[in-house]
């Protein structure tokens, strides 16, 4: 098996170790207060009934696929609890590559670097569609691509790293592809609460056996060291409700099941949240987008104005988006971002920065100073 | 994929639909209280700083790997803290299998069946060592049956299902076995802290490139559904450091890091907990086996008296370890076991017994009546 330490540890190691102050834009780890009935959700737990330490139903606490299920409008039963996203990612695409024909997975570039080394780790080979100046494949290019080897199309709405929200048509039309071409359409809605444009379709809208949505609550309650996401597979009675029997499967015989402390506070903390926190994150969001934007503009860059998510993209003039360009942003002034290389080819030249750090201003003033 | 509904939840199912009172003697979840430290440590980090709420390193806390690396006298960058033995399991058979020449794994029979489903999700061929009558493996038996299409051996000791300690020579020879034939030799020592016999020796007693351990704090804290296990894999430095690699990045790939309250709750725990808690639940355990097995000597039945784990096997007159027989037992005598079929043919006429129950007397006299 290939692989490198992974590009994020590369850079963050660089800048813990930078002899200079410097604000951390690398990771996507919020840095703000889940709700407050979550630290609840778990302190309840740790007091209750030791049955409750004991192994969940492999598939997720029953009320919390429950809870799922009602959310996202589908049978609980097509519902699987995973180790946070990066599992559900890892179960959507192995059991797509398993029961689809095909040795091929289709991605875009700039891809989520996880995507690319989950196929490589399946054995798939991959493709890449470019991203359009909106940070949106065009369809017709996405349709042009896809061809018998394809058994399946990873998409991440909203985006990372280009912050582009697919919208309604896209999306349908993406399922249309999968089924026209006999693939799975993964859908990666990690960021579905980060919609600004009100834009934001789930692939779930569109009943077909040919999709699959895949979330975590490591973005949306902040808290990506729980591990708590899921996967949505096709209706279990179904054409394709093997897609689940495989998940599930290859679920039980890797993890066994889910940890149930995570599982059983996120799921008291579904239950009491009500949209306000949400919006409250949002707002906060785009404060620092736009904070941050505007010194972009003071540094004459070229930037992505996110629909979704929390990552702005900048191209600053000669200064291409390469690990040496970064770690000299670190050293010189103080801001760590992620190289734009990392992602694919079709950013090389551009720097993403993670929003999620109290000191957003700090690095705009840094990044508006260096390149002003 | 081939698979069918694990049979653990067959029989539990069978059990809880049953018209009587049943005690349900089929799953190996503990009964009993864990440390208290447990409990404190989880409240401690659900008030505790944000920032701990986000990804720990992909291998575990660094906390937690130390104190692992500490009590198991290894570098903490051997291990790899995991969602729980089966993950570790899956990990370590994984590495062996991929940088291993062979295509074939080696088991005992009986066995955990799980390590069955996890070879096949694996692609390996499986091959079947017979326990002898004592519950070890006989070694020349394993030399016999091990041969270059080996590429892994895996060992479970004190075993599931029947309760034997592998002593300090077995090991020995199971490593060099492994060594032999260019295998690695992968120890499930899951229940170290339930021996009574004082023999056990962990295959990590011996420095070797071709020997793995694997571990959790599911049955030594009472914790099943938590999810925190871990893999130590050999000396990264030496011949074999590729599998810590491959186990790294898989863990990586597949679940990007295990849940960070439940670690952070069992790091807690560890340090806190003497070994007074182990010596109690040992001695409750012992006193369990002698009522229960008193009982078997009433019911005429043959049985292994387990020299650790919680697990008793007996095989009764003119009535095999078949799920018919088990069914027959949860409706007329109110017990629920685990069918021997369920581990492999050498002892499909036995049937399991987990001594995870606080009526273990009244499982006992149940037995002793029906077939008494």
């Amino acid at each position: 098996m290939e692989y490198e330490t992974p590009q994020f540890s590369r850079v963050m190691g660089y800048a813990n170790q930078a002899a200079r102050d410097v604000v951390d834009m690398v990771s996507g780890s919020p840095d703000w207060e889940p709700p407050e009935s979550l630290r609840e959700g778990l302190v309840e737990y740790a007091q209750g009934d030791t049955e409750r330490f004991q192994y969940p139903p492999s598939v997720g606490l029953t009320g919390l696929r429950e809870e799922i299920a009602d959310r996202r409008a589908v049978d609980p039963e097509q519902v699987v609890v995973t180790n946070g996203a990066g599992e559900a990612n890892h179960l959507a695409m192995s059991a797509g590559f398993e029961q689809f024909p095909g040795s091929e997975m289709l991605l875009v570039d700039p891809t989520y670097p996880y995507y690319a080394g989950r196929a490589s780790l399946l054995g798939a080979d991959t493709r890449y569609v470019p991203a359009g100046r909106d940070g949106v494949p065009d369809t017709a290019t996405v349709r042009d691509c896809t061809r018998q080897e394809t058994s399946v199309i990873v998409v991440n709405t909203p985006n990372n790293p280009l912050g582009a929200t697919y919208d309604r048509e896209t999306m349908a039309t993406l399922v249309d592809i999968a089924a026209d071409h006999d693939a799975l359409l993964v859908s990666d809605e990690v960021y579905d609460h980060v919609d600004y444009s009100g834009r934001f379709s789930s692939a779930l809208s569109f009943d077909s056996p040919h999709r699959a949505v895949t979330n975590s609550f490591s973005k949306s309650l902040a808290i990506t060291g729980w591990r708590v996401g899921y996967a949505v597979f096709p209706d279990r009675e179904g054409p394709r409700g093997d897609l689940f029997d495989h998940a599930r499967t290859q679920h039980m015989l890797t993890n066994v099941t889910g940890s149930r402390p995570a599982q059983a506070a996120v799921l008291h903390a579904l239950r009491e949240t009500g949209p306000g926190y949400y919006e409250s994150v949002r707002d906060r969001l785009r404060r620092r987008i736009d904070t941050f934007t505007d010194a972009l503009d003071t540094a004459g860059a070229t930037y992505t104005d996110p629909d979704g998510g929390f990552y702005v993209m900048a191209r600053f003039p000669g200064f291409s988006g390469t690990f040496e360009n970064v770690e000299r942003l670190v050293d010189e002034a103080g801001v760590a971002g992620m190289p734009g290389e990392a992602f694919g080819d079709s950013r090389a030249d551009w720097i993403r920065f993670a929003l999620v750090s109290p000191r957003v201003e700090t690095a705009a003033d840094r990044l508006a100073e260096f390149f002003g």
